[in-house]
Order: structure tokens, then C-alpha cells, then sequence
């Protein structure tokens, strides 16, 4: 490896994704990337008895997924990386219990997706592993439950509000030839403006987003217009233009190429208020839509900017405001440019 | 680095702690190990209006004390990697905020502790980072409230159960040299022998702990007598026979050298019923006492096996039981021998 500054880690390996697997609940399976995820669950219980077991049955079906188009079994797998939103990631806890691979759980809220990428392919870079397994899930209702009121009390919603995403994302990471390389990943630090209304986590995490953002240009010298995409993961429609106006501030312009997960996973009437959030947001994205489209050739070079808010169901109430942070990996197609 | 079969690391490198910090409650410093500790809280509140912040001060002491023994400053550090109890791990996510340091959130229960080490120490050997700074923390008031009960309501305690420390521990991973080296990690697996006693987690977690064990012992070659002390995380006086007795039954003896830090950390005659837990448990004792002796020269060679159970609040009312899991880290001491 070779360090660009403290934050910015550039992988000096050819580090692949090996495959991805994706799996969503029934409003995501109506969404306009529908096409791209593997297991479409057409009720949000996923078949099971408990909102618990659902979230775990789509971060399964996504590792399931994953496994199979890699063409691997969970004895080929070196170490397994995931978390979720759930009280001490339970999820991807009793996920680990199941696959009984050597297990490292991670926490970075809805970044937690990008966290586990960055590390799992930093692990696979210096030869610590040789397959990692990265995952991570989120559930509406289990989020909505925790973080505010279950789903069946019916509240009403804040339009500031995003919509968490039932779904659940999986990558493996390895040396071997694919067709996503994954290049970079700029380390986020904790940020926080103040922003005390856990109903607008869109606007406390543009900040975190920003400073990623403006570090990894800083690192790596290079500017927006040499990235095809920078997805942000669910700023949402409310937290988007703050970020691109920060940035534009400090002089840096990505409104050409800034989308965020949140309003790319859902179609603008959906009933999903600001737009999407979750660890699967940007997850779902990513090792779908993305992938694909990196796999393919039609994009060359994505930055993928997942945001994480760090608060819990108490800190509100303690008076305190909202930590955040963002962690950036950059994916870059394998394909040769055709001359 | 080498990979020794696939879960335990030996790093190539000399890997050094440059200094730990500790920082503890009154009842911790009541026990035995007192004058290992930095910093001493004499009351439970550590000066602060919440429990939250309380457990926020013991992990800030440990960290302005680590760095202060390593003659560094926050700017000087490239990686933060910490992890706590708390829903969110919000202890680790509000220090963060204050010290800015680029940061990446764990979570394996009361293995945390060793599971940042192990993290931090290929990060540093591979060259990701130079300075890696690791803590963790809990505190007894915030874990009661969270898991069981808040400590105001007096409710009795199971024999098995063991009492949450109430203290943090931090060090910071160099290649600067040191006076202890970090030079291998286990990574365990998640282990769940069907206990769902939530009041006896010292035996739902032994299992864990024999896995990785074993794991070691199988990856390294090495016997129980090549190490001057096994010292498990919190397997308290319930578990720890538990371990010895499931490890036995496999033929490998690491009576004469095993310890836990869940029964180091008190005398026998404070009121904690069967002995510590919690992620400061075996972080106070690793980076205070431990570090001690491995400093002077009076310990060799320790393995830390950091327990954890990956429950929630809520897993148990759903009628699960425990999944456990447990990361070992090899520590030596740097002094030479002498002839």
C-alpha cells in the first residue's frame, strides 16, 4: 500500500470485488433500480415471524447471493465484516453465527457499508486475508421501531424525514480478476454542526460528507470531473444540495457528477418523504445498480460516499446533537476502454 | 505479514503499544490491581450529570493519559478504532467527535477491547497507518440500565451474574519501539451453545473463548506452557472452570496459566457476585496491570482472549439465545532476558 496523507489509503494490489448480493423489501422491489437486485421479498416480513428474523433473512439471502455468483462457499471466506443499525448489530451477529466465519463486527451507522469495504479490502491488500466477506442490512421496521415508533402506530412523518431501507447488501473482496476494482478509501472523521432533529439526519450528515469529500480530493489531487459518479448514501433530497453547497463554498464543484442513494433507489412518488437511508441504502446501490454498471463498463470511476449518523434513541433526549461521519471508497471498472 | 492458516495473524514487523492509559470507578479502586490504574474516579459519576457522560469521561482520561505516557498528540494519531457497550456505541462516536481523529467503530460486545488491538496492530504492520490509537469503555450504571435494570431501582443479582467495570482502557500501536510488543491475533468465530440466561453469560461465553483458544493453539503449534499467562476477558468465576473444563475435555491443560480479568479486577470480598464484565474489564487489566509486568520484564509472554456476548436487550425477550465470540491477541515483553 502507499499512504496519500493520513486519511486516504490507495490499495498498491489489483483488489477485485469478487461478486456482490443484493436482496429488498417490496417497496424497493417497485423502485427504478429493480432490475439490479438478486432476492426481491414481496412482503416486508420476508417470511418470517418477526421484524428481528426479517432483517436477518435479507442480509442471508444477500451473502447467499453473493456466495453463489462468486462461485464460493462460506469455508472459502477468510474473515466476515459487517454491522447494522440494530442495538449492538444483533443482525449481523447472529448472521456470524451462522456462517461461523472469523468474525469482526463494525459500527459507522448508515457508513457502515463503506467501512466494511475499506477495511475488508485494506485486510486483502496487505495479505492479512485472502476472501472477505462484507455485509451489511437494514430494515424499516426495525429502524423505525428504535430509533422512533414502531411502524404500526401509524406517526405521522416529517418531510425532512428519510425512509430507512429494508434491504440488505454483501461484496467479497480478493485478489482475484474481477470486474470492480476497488482502488482508494478515504477514512471519515466525526462531524457535527449542531443539527439536534433526529428527523433531519439528511442535513446533520452533509457536513461529514463534505469533509470526506474535500479530504480525499486533497489527498489524491484529483478533481470531480475525473469521476464519472460521487454517490453520496442517503443525504436524501434535503441533505444534497447542502453538501454541494459547502463544497461549492470551499470552491470545489461536484453538482455535475453528485448523486445520493436516497433519491436514486426510489421513484419521486414514492412515499419515502426526503428519500432513503439505512445501511442498505447506499449498500443496495452500490453492490446493485452500480456494480452493474461498473461491471459493464458504462461507468469507469465511482466514488461511493457512505453517511452515517451516530446518535441513538437516548442521545436526543440527553440534549445531545447528532455526531456524523462519511467514509468514501472508490470503485473503478475493470473493463479496457475500447479504443 | 504470514498468515498461519486462516485466524491468526503473526506480524512480520515489530509491533509496539507506545503506552496505554487507564481509567477507572471507585469500586475498581477499591481492588487489587489499583496502582496499575491512571486515573481513579472516587465517585461513580466520574463529575459528570449523566451516566452517559460519565462513561464518556472514563474513555476520555484514558486516552489524555495514554497519550500524555506517549508523548504524543491527537494530530499525531492517523486511526482511531474504538467501541463501547452502549446502543450505537455512542460513547466511542461522542469521543470521536472531540478528538478528530479519522475513526472507525467496532463492536464485539466485551471483546472489543481486543478485537481494536488486533485490528490496529495489522493496520500498523501493513503500513496503513503509523499511530493507531484503540479504546474502549463501560461503565456499570449505563450498562445495568441498558441490559437489565437501571441501578437505582436496587434489584437483586444472580450468583452467575457478573458486575459491568466500570472503567476504559486505551493504547496507541506504534513500529516506534516500546516496551511491549504485539505479535500475533486470533480472530474468533461466533459460537452459541444454546445458553440464553442472560444473568449467566460467563457460560455462555467459555465456549466462545475455547474455540479461539484452541484455534490458537492449533494455528501456532505452541503449548500452554510457552505462555507465562492465558488471561481471559470476562468469563468471571462461573465461566472460567467452564473453559478449562471444555478445553480439558479436548486435551489441552491451560490450568496452571489461565486467569480472567473478571476476577483479577476485585478482591473476592466485593460485592460484584461472580466477577467483572464488561469491555473495560479486560482493558483495564490488560493496559494497566498486565502491561506492567510485561513492561518490566516480569511477564514474558500473555495471551489476551477477549469474551463477548453479541446480545441486545431485546434478543433475549425474543426468545434467542447467545451468541458469543472471542479475539486473542499475543503480547511479549521487549526487555531481553537476562543471561
Amino acid at each position: 500500500m502507499s499512504k496519500v496523507r493520513k486519511q486516504t489509503w490507495r490499495f498498491d494490489h489489483p483488489i477485485y470485488l469478487a461478486a456482490t448480493g443484493t436482496a429488498v423489501g417490496p417497496l424497493e422491489a417497485k423502485g427504478p433500480l429493480v432490475e439490479s437486485f438478486d432476492k426481491k421479498f414481496e412482503h416486508l416480513d420476508c417470511g418470517e415471524q418477526t421484524w428481528s428474523k426479517a432483517e436477518r433473512a435479507l442480509m442471508r439471502r444477500s451473502i447467499s447471493a453473493c456466495l453463489a455468483k462468486a462461485g464460493k462457499v462460506e469455508g472459502d471466506i477468510d474473515l466476515f465484516l459487517a454491522g447494522d443499525l440494530m442495538d449492538q448489530s444483533v443482525t449481523s451477529n447472529f448472521i456470524a453465527r451462522e456462517n461461523r466465519i472469523p468474525f469482526l463486527g463494525m459500527f459507522g451507522a448508515c457508513s457502515t457499508s463503506m467501512e466494511t469495504l475499506a477495511t475488508g479490502a485494506q485486510l486483502v491488500d496487505s495479505g492479512f486475508a485472502d476472501n472477505v466477506l462484507c455485509a451489511v442490512s437494514s430494515h424499516n421496521a426495525t429502524a423505525e421501531r428504535q430509533f422512533r415508533y414502531p411502524t404500526e402506530y401509524g406517526g405521522p412523518t416529517k418531510l425532512t424525514q428519510t425512509f430507512t431501507v429494508t434491504g440488505a447488501g454483501a461484496t467479497i473482496v480478493t485478489r482475484e480478476p474481477g470486474k470492480v476494482l476497488v482502488k482508494e478509501a478515504t477514512i471519515g472523521r466525526v462531524i457535527d454542526w449542531g443539527i439536534d432533529d433526529a428527523s433531519n439526519l439528511g442535513t446533520a450528515m452533509a457536513p461529514a460528507a463534505a469533509d470526506t469529500i474535500w479530504t480525499h480530493f486533497q489527498d489524491t489531487g484529483r478533481k470531480p470531473e475525473d469521476y464519472d459518479l460521487i454517490v453520496t448514501g442517503d443525504l436524501s433530497s434535503v441533505g444534497s444540495p447542502i453538501l454541494d453547497e459547502i463544497l461549492l463554498e470551499k470552491g470545489l464543484d461536484i453538482t455535475n457528477v453528485h448523486q445520493d442513494c436516497g433519491t436514486m433507489v426510489y421513484t419521486s412518488d414514492q412515499p419515502v418523504s426526503a428519500g432513503g437511508s439505512g445501511c442498505a441504502c447506499s449498500a443496495v446501490v452500490t453492490y446493485g445498480y452500480l456494480y452493474n454498471r461498473l461491471s459493464e463498463g458504462s461507468l469507469k470511476r465511482v466514488l461511493v460516499v457512505a453517511t452515517g449518523a451516530l446518535l441513538n434513541s437516548s442521545t436526543p433526549k440527553e440534549k445531545e446533537t447528532i455526531p456524523c461521519i462519511a467514509h468514501a471508497v472508490l470503485l473503478e471498472s475493470a473493463k479496457e476502454v475500447q479504443p
